[in-house]
């Protein structure tokens, strides 16, 4: 294997540091525009662009990619700040739905439409449409490359049946 | 403002995706090879590239990008788990000096060559010369429209120190 060379490295550290100042962007708004977290926001939307705006756990760790603890935890902290509830479906044992309370839907609504253009101001608009097909093409082949290492066995469950 | 158009957010969610599994890769990585975290191989690495190995609190915050409040958090887990150590410098009343223990150095230095590895396989390996030249400039841009948002004075304190 060659050696990472100072060029690859410079790439690697902007981009990495492009990654986390994005998301710390992002949730900064969220914060300021409905008082929830990243995390937060990301079960909300899954919920609301579900049918019948609720799912089981599993469906949120397939949607979101983390791991079922993680939702778990997640959701726990978020029913008691009254922003999801967790119901039994009577016909069903393959558990618990998860939906959005009134309080939820209102947080994830009233947040949508800044994050939306937080997402354009800071991303869309500074970008060309070459750089954009660059990185979507990119991104499709890391993704790739990681998928081809977890299969065939290595815990990539969550990625094969998302 | 325009509204995000379809194309658009398909990019989005690809590299949104990318970010995501990438970091979870490499977080399997550390786990495997030195049984530390991202963050645990975040403040070890700043910490071994530092003059004489150590660093202060608010030096550990502006390198990483991370609240104080975080850092603070992250040091005092590690020293409980034995990988890092703080210590008072007398002559000096700005704080207190983090540098790592022996195990912490042990750890660090396990898993650098196998995270250096696993990054060229995902990521410099499956992108070409132009594609990696176009994510620098791309992350630089994004950058500076994070950069001129929080300057003049609006929480960008970090950004600026470092």
């Amino acid at each position: 294997m060659n050696e990472i060379d100072a060029t690859e490295w410079g790439v690697w550290r902007k981009f990495y540091a492009m990654r986390r100042q994005l998301d710390r962007a992002l949730e900064d708004q969220l914060q300021r525009d409905a008082q929830i977290s990243g995390p937060d926001y990301e079960i909300l939307l899954a919920l609301f662009d579900a049918p019948e705006r609720r799912l089981r756990s599993r469906e949120l760790a397939e949607q979101t990619g983390w791991e079922k603890s993680r939702i778990s935890h997640q959701v726990t902290r978020m029913v008691s700040r009254g922003l999801v509830e967790r119901s039994e479906c009577p016909d069903d044992l393959r558990g618990t739905w998860i939906s959005p309370t009134r309080d939820g839907l209102r947080a994830v609504l009233g947040a949508m439409r800044e994050h939306s253009a937080t997402i354009r101001r800071l991303f869309f608009d500074v970008l060309t449409d070459e750089e954009l097909a660059t990185l979507g093409t990119a991104s499709e082949r890391v993704l790739e490359a990681i998928d081809s290492t977890n299969s065939p066995s290595e815990g990539g469950e969550l990625e094969a049946a998302g």
